[in-house]
C-alpha cells in the first residue's frame, strides 16, 4: 500500500528543486539531482509531482509567493508611488547581489528556458506576470492623481508592464556582466524617465 | 590519420546547433542531437569544437554576425535617430513573429541559461552586448545634436544600454505570452518615453 503523501517531503522537493533550477536551469537539473538534494528516494518524486514540468510550475509559484509576501507590500507602504517602486526594485536587486548576480530572476530564467514549449510553466508565468503587473498598476494609479508625481498621459497598465520588462532586461545584463550597474541604472535613469 | 577539418561540416554543426539550442535551450540539446541534425557522426563533433560550451559561444557569434550584417545597417540609414532605432527593433520583432514568438532572442535565452556558469558563453555575450551598445550609442549620438530629437540630458551610452534591456524584457514577455504586444509597446511607448 503506498504511503500517504508527506507535506514535509513535498516541501523539501520544492526547495531543492527551486535551488537547483535557479542555479543550473531546468533542463540541467535532473529528477535524481533534485531527489538527492532533497534527501528522498528518486521513486518518491512522482508521488508528489506528475512530471518535472509540473515541478517547474510549482517552483515558480513557490518563488513568486515568497516575493509577493515579503516585497510586494513595499508597493503599498509609505512614500510617493515612485519612491515605493524604486524601493521595491532596489530590494529585489539586493537579493540578486547577495547571490553575486549568478542566479538572476527565476521568473526571467524560466520564461526564456521554458516559455517556448512547456505549457504548465508558461501558464504559471502568465499568472505571475499578470499578478506583478496588477500590483505595480495599483501603485502607479495611486500616484497618477493630483500632485502624485506619476505621468498621467500613459496608462498605468502600460507603465507597469514596461517596468517589469525593464527590470527583466536589467537582471539579464546583470547576470552576464555580474554587476549591479544595470540595476542601478534602472533606479537612477529608467524609472524616472518612464514615470515622470 | 585524422581527416583534415572540413569547413562545410563545421558550418552544418553550427547551423544545426543554433537551430536546436534556439528552440530547446542549451542543456536540452545533446551533442548527439546536434550531430544527428547536422548529418555527421557524433565522434566528429570534437574535431570542430572542444566542448559543447565552445559550440555555444560559436553559435552566439554566428547568430549575432547575421544580425550585425543584416540589421545593424538600419541604424546608419536614412531618417532621424529615433526613426532608425524604431525600424531596427521593428525588424527584429518581425523575425520573432515569423517564429510565432516561440524562440525569443538567442542572446537573451543564453544570457539567462548560461550567464551564471559558462565562461565561454559569458565572454561572447559580453562582447555581443558591448557591440550592440556601441551601434546604438553611435546612432543616438548622431541624434543628440541640434534638432536631432534625442534628449541630451542623458548619456547616449546609458540610453543605448536601456534600449537593449527594454528590448530583452519585451522579448521575454513576448515569448511567455506568445504575443507581439510587448514589442509594439516598446516601439510606441518605451522608445519615445526614453529618447525624448
Amino acid at each position: 500500500m503506498p504511503r500517504p503523501p508527506n507535506p514535509d517531503v513535498r516541501r523539501r522537493l520544492l526547495e531543492a528543486g527551486l535551488n537547483l533550477v535557479h542555479t543550473r536551469g531546468f533542463a540541467a537539473s535532473g529528477v535524481k539531482d533534485i531527489t538527492d538534494a532533497a534527501g528522498v528516494p528518486k521513486g518518491s518524486f512522482y508521488a508528489y509531482f506528475p512530471s518535472k514540468e509540473a515541478l517547474s510550475a510549482a517552483i515558480l509559484e513557490h518563488y513568486w509567493s515568497d516575493i509577493e509576501a515579503r516585497l510586494l507590500p513595499i508597493l503599498e507602504a509609505d512614500g510617493s508611488a515612485q519612491e515605493r517602486i524604486t524601493r521595491f526594485f532596489h530590494a529585489l536587486a539586493d537579493e540578486h547581489e547577495a547571490g553575486d548576480f549568478l542566479l538572476g530572476c527565476l521568473i526571467g530564467n524560466l520564461s526564456l528556458e521554458l516559455g517556448g514549449f512547456s505549457e504548465p510553466a508558461r501558464a504559471e508565468l502568465v499568472r505571475i506576470l499578470d499578478r506583478w503587473n496588477e500590483a505595480l498598476t495599483a501603485c502607479l494609479r495611486s500616484g497618477q492623481g493630483d500632485a502624485g508625481g506619476i505621468r498621467a498621459d500613459l496608462d498605468a497598465v502600460e507603465l507597469a508592464a514596461l517596468l517589469v520588462e525593464a527590470w527583466e532586461g536589467a537582471a539579464l545584463r546583470g547576470k552576464v556582466t555580474r554587476s549591479r550597474v544595470p540595476y542601478d541604472r534602472l533606479e537612477a535613469v529608467t524609472i524616472p524617465a518612464l514615470l515622470r
